[in-house]
């Protein structure tokens, strides 16, 4: 049997960093040698909050590529594509914002936490309501079964099997495929303070283009165990940055549960974990930074690609769009029996 | 100075009927001498509260083809066009949802009343929330600014203004025009027995391709005064529908104003104010009702009008996407300085 489609992708928000390496971009590096992927720079969702913004989230979709070429995306596996080259997507946006009610995007927990957390009140852009139904229309618009989401953006996949689930009644066909949510083994990376998840917004991101000193800086300001004043210390390791990333990044499982016995006994100190970290981080990102430096010094190759993509994924999304509008019989210029 | 160009169609809910005639069709036919004038059968929109009737939807795009051409509209000079075929009108909806709020859309009189009326209480579909914000993107979309629009739906105007304003500020350049509602001369037909005006979903509504007997059959359910039971007694024309309809469509003003004197003072039958109705309504239908029958004859060239106009109206609205996305910097694929 086939592999199923998958769609991921990024809002084109800001460059990214190490948390989506550890929790999306080095999985799609994996599944571009099994399965048929595409990574949708999402302009057009973007302007759901950034809709002051548009140099930022200009400047963010080749930010974006040149992270995708730089962890190792090959473009011919991977189709690079910016969603506001896809008006198909815009159509099926339309379309399936008839399909699912108002009160049932304000029911989503993801949506109210995110209304209050960006402090929208009562202003809430509508934009930023139906997004949901935009994504259902990505999702769909790209026939995919398969959608690598964080844990919280699992309910977001229920939204769109809803849509799926309509549209096919409403054609009296299977026209779309429901859609499975693929939950990364890593969950988010903790802030260097653990307070919180790693997050461009607050300040506590590592970008993929960081220099060697930004990473030692950036391991260094990591918490441990505030109980850990003296090395011979008993430690804990739960809630303790340093092992969070370890867990995340260290290959030698057996070696970093050996640490973790050790910290906590007593006797191993912080440095020693740091600086395996920060050796770790350093091997990683460096040829990352070297690959994506290659990249930013031929911007024009790099629109090529992202251009090249669109239009294998307009190909796709229109055909998509071709299949919904006539089975459901909306938009054919035909005389009805 | 160049007359403004002119946006204005249907919801592809069914056949249009007299009252659309005398709202906004004749003044169509007169317009099209003088303005570049676009008609747009909208199936989108009438998918926001038919989204289950998606073959009533099909059907009434020809119906109403039919009825445009039937009053006189010439192909030619109007533009015919179905809104389904047009992708840079959901791509331009998408981008002005960013613009507007939930609660703006929700305080527009219009929505508040149709969301009450068609009861659909807290199951609104999204996209009928946002249907204004559609109607944004049909008339910016065609660059249009007149609009002719029913009294109730100027405040629609406003919102696409609104949008119009936000846009131009983030281009910081005049890149769309803001639009004037053109309020038609004649108010709505009221129903035959003067409860409510003439509509289709209560029944009460005269086809365009009624015959000589639905028609008569029309004039004689018409309520006239109550009070005036004798043709000796004097009679009321205010809130009298037939005299309503005669204000509507008789073209000789004096006899209409000299009837209306001797009903009020009695001696005027209502026989010879329906006889005269009814003979008006016949000469003024009978010649559409052979033109629609005659088009009804080749759905294959009214399809084939539709079409071209649709590619027509998708040159126009396509161009006006790139100019906005363009100046507000969304979706160009450069290297930002």
């Amino acid at each position: 049997m086939k592999n199923p489609v998958i769609l991921t992708g990024d809002r084109a928000t800001g460059p990214l960093h190490l948390g989506h390496y550890a929790g999306t971009l080095k999985s799609r590096v994996a599944l571009q040698g099994t399965h048929e992927q595409y990574l949708l720079i999402a302009d057009m969702q973007a302007l759901t909050d950034h809709a002051d913004r548009t140099g930022l989230v200009r400047d963010a979709v080749l930010e974006i590529a040149l992270d995708y070429l730089a962890v190792g995306v090959d473009p011919d596996r991977s189709v690079i594509c910016r969603q506001s080259g896809l008006p198909a997507l815009s159509e099926l946006s339309m379309l399936y914002l008839n399909l699912i009610t108002v009160s049932r995007l304000e029911r989503i927990p993801t949506i109210r936490e995110e209304i209050a957390s960006r402090g929208f009140g009562r202003a809430v852009p509508a934009g930023f309501l139906a997004y949901p139904v935009a994504q259902a229309a990505d999702i769909t618009g790209f026939r995919a079964g398969l959608v690598p989401v964080g844990a919280d953006q699992a309910p977001l996949i229920e939204v769109t099997n809803e849509v799926v689930r309509r549209v096919n009644a409403l054609a009296g066909e299977p026209v779309l495929p429901e859609a499975r949510a693929l939950i990364p083994e890593t969950g988010r990376l903790p802030a260097p303070d653990g307070r919180g998840k790693m997050s461009k917004s607050a300040g506590t991101a590592l970008p993929l283009s960081a220099g060697p000193d930004q990473i030692s800086a950036f391991v260094r300001s990591m918490f441990t165990d505030p109980g850990h004043l003296r090395v011979e210390d008993p430690g804990r390791v739960e809630g303790n940055v340093v092992f969070a990333y370890l867990d995340a990044f260290d290959p030698d499982r057996e070696e970093v549960s050996r640490l973790k016995d050790r910290y906590r006994a007593g006797g191993l100190g912080d440095g020693v974990i740091k600086r395996r970290l920060d050796q770790l981080l350093q091997e990683l990102i460096r040829p990352i930074r070297e690959r994506r430096a290659l990249f930013a010094g031929d911007p024009a190759q790099v629109l090529g690609i992202v251009k090249g993509g669109t239009e294998r994924a307009a190909e796709r999304t229109s055909e998509t769009r071709r299949r919904v509008f006539r089975a459901i019989g909306v938009g054919a210029l035909t005389v009805s029996a």
